[in-house]
């Protein structure tokens, strides 16, 4: 997927890049396509051949794997990291953190929570009711109850 | 993992929050902790009773969660979002994106690729020699090959 993320198309190229059987990278690239998160498109008719395109959701996800590896690089590279994320113009490091889309600051850890959203049920509801002073503004008819009562929880 | 970066620390808790068999969660915990994402602490000697708490480790996946719960709040929720994020004092919903720490600017899709970091093998040098117009600062040593010939790649 990450191969995906970088422009890679081709089964070859995957191939060559992840050095596996090819039945294992068909079935590889068979789960992302029924994920969603890969669109097969024939390039070729004659001889038949298919190139692998990230949809929306797959693009997405880039973000994840990013993060995912910025932590790998932390906790699991002692020898130092064998990929890194850089920037494309200046070739500087980057270290990539989280912040808030909507106000453009980093999001530093005691600044946020995980609340219930709108589609919640009545166990996230009971259980992740938020520590908020205010209710999320898009989430005034559902509020999650401010107590929580172990007596009420949803067993 | 979420209830344990949320300040979650009993196995009743846990339990609670999960709704999954004891025995479910004895392993999925001991998973936790042999990965090195959770610590086991005695906080009782009669009866014995063990806490679980995030290290380090388990502490910097939490942007990862993060990012990945709006991933799928965006692509998996027709119904809308179950749990969101939210500034703690505020109240508002969060939409988390990714910064580079160095700069505190967002991170743009186009500014950023993948590159080989110092450790790489030579296959990783190969595969995703970086299209960069200079070479990482912290990699002059082992810059990966600027050209990407197919006859020098390994197989």
């Amino acid at each position: 997927m990450r191969d995906a993320l970088d422009g890679m198309t081709r089964f070859d190229d995957f191939q060559n890049s992840l050095g596996i059987a090819p039945n294992m990278l068909t079935r590889r690239l068979n789960t992302l396509v029924e994920a969603g998160l890969l669109e097969r498109r024939r390039y070729c008719e004659h001889p038949p051949r298919d190139e692998y395109v990230p949809t929306a959701r797959g693009r997405d996800l880039r973000p994840v794997l990013v993060l995912l590896l910025a932590w790998g690089n932390k906790h699991f590279a002692p020898e130092g990291p064998s990929v890194i994320l850089v920037n494309r113009k200046t070739g500087a490091a980057i270290d990539p953190i989280l912040a808030d889309a909507y106000t453009g600051r980093p999001l530093d850890e005691p600044d946020y929570a995980f609340a219930a959203g709108p589609a919640a049920g009545s166990r996230t509801r009971s259980d992740i009711g938020p520590p908020l002073e205010r209710p999320w503004r898009g989430n005034r008819e559902r509020r999650p109850p401010a107590n929580r009562d172990p007596q009420t929880r949803s067993k």
